[in-house]
């Protein structure tokens, strides 16, 4: 048995999500139906560096799995493409030691979150970025706002209510604000990511580059620890996951 | 009455065409349902500068249709996408003098047909271009060819066998590629395009690419008149109908 690492880049839009439910259509289901093909009928259980939720999508998501076939790694990336729908691609597999988890050895990720100003949003656009309706928010306050959040804090005020994590500690190493003509990007990286944290934090900040709130505002949020006092989950198909360090 | 023109974008990938077929959905049908519902249950019937084929995007199409309603241009845009599903959008809306008319004022159109060069294809850009599976063609020779078009020529050698149309002849104003980081774009402006003329165009110049075909065989092949000549009709979801001229 070898240990595999493939990065997969999936487009969200047509998926419950990365995580196997029943009776739905995800990308952990479309991918081990490929391996079991491969494999004869026989399971492989794929492990993702963690879930991303429906409609959300990724640029450089990472799973590991064991296999007994001795293919070369580009062959393996070819064969599963061939087989795989057209809305989940592997950009890369790579041979790993067997102590290397998708999950447990991730050291940090990056996600984008990306927003579509154009007074129209193009049909083009529709899945991918989230419209403002020509809205064009104050990115300078933005990015004032964004320092309180980068660095090491308990963000419990940006975790979703439903979660059995213990430990809401978590260091964002960057976040930042990039325009690509009619959209505005934000980019965070981080040691871990909470439930739903990436689009609270885009729900608020946005909510601050419209002026709903003050940037100093998110001093107080991060401090009260409360989800309450943050702002919107922003909608789930402008984040990509895009990164995944080891 | 009054006539308004307007332009619009559409992502084919839903699309049975532009036109109207019985028991498919097409971009006419779900413009004229909602004008229909603007118009409290009279038929209003939009005209097009021409029909694209299913799957086939546009950025720039342009459509008239009369009405009675004397809402003004840029409210009419809004109540107009309000109501359209997000994979079409109107752009823009302008009052014209009633003798226009937006196929036959016609002087000009721009196409643009997209290939993805990407050894894998991103999984968001499988409906909006045509992917090469990693190969690279020679844009050079493919220019070269490209010059045998450019100009007035009886096309009939690049149009679908299924035509009613008689005079063949079109002029093809410019032709040239564009590379966008891994994708590589065909921009094709004339006066006017046979059924299938930029899809042939497009397949018979990426076969001269990949060096199936010399360039300077398209020479011969637009003196034959014969469809049979020319390469293959490229993918539909290559193609945008970009620019209407007037």
């Amino acid at each position: 048995m070898r240990r595999l690492k493939a990065t997969i880049s999936y487009d969200g839009t047509h998926f419950a999500g990365y995580q196997v439910q029943p009776g739905e259509r995800t990308v952990q289901l479309e991918i081990e139906s490929v391996l079991e093909k491969m494999h004869k009928g026989e399971k492989v259980r794929i492990t993702a560096s963690g879930r991303t939720d429906a409609r959300v999508h990724a640029t450089g998501q990472v799973i590991h799995f064991d296999t007994p076939l001795t293919i070369e790694p580009d062959r393996y990336k070819k064969a599963l493409n061939v087989q795989l729908p057209r809305d989940i691609r592997v950009l890369e597999i790579e041979e790993v030691p067997n102590d290397f988890h998708a999950r447990f050895s991730v050291s940090g990720k990056r996600y984008r979150y990306i927003w579509n100003c154009e007074e129209e949003q193009s049909p083009f656009r529709r899945h991918f970025s989230v419209e403002t309706k020509g809205i064009q928010p104050d990115v300078e306050k933005m990015n004032e706002a964004a320092q309180y959040i980068v660095g090491t804090h308990d963000f419990s005020c940006f975790c979703a209510a439903n979660t059995s994590v213990v430990d809401k500690v978590r260091t964002v190493y960057s976040l930042t604000f990039e325009r690509h003509s009619d959209e505005l990007h934000m980019v965070i990286e981080g040691n871990g990511f909470l439930y739903n944290m990436v689009r609270i934090i885009a729900g608020t900040l946005w909510e601050v580059g419209i002026g709903k709130r003050e940037a100093v505002s998110l001093k107080e949020i991060v401090a009260s620890k409360d989800r309450g006092k943050a702002g919107k989950t922003a909608p789930a198909h402008g984040l990509y996951l895009e990164k995944v360090f080891y």
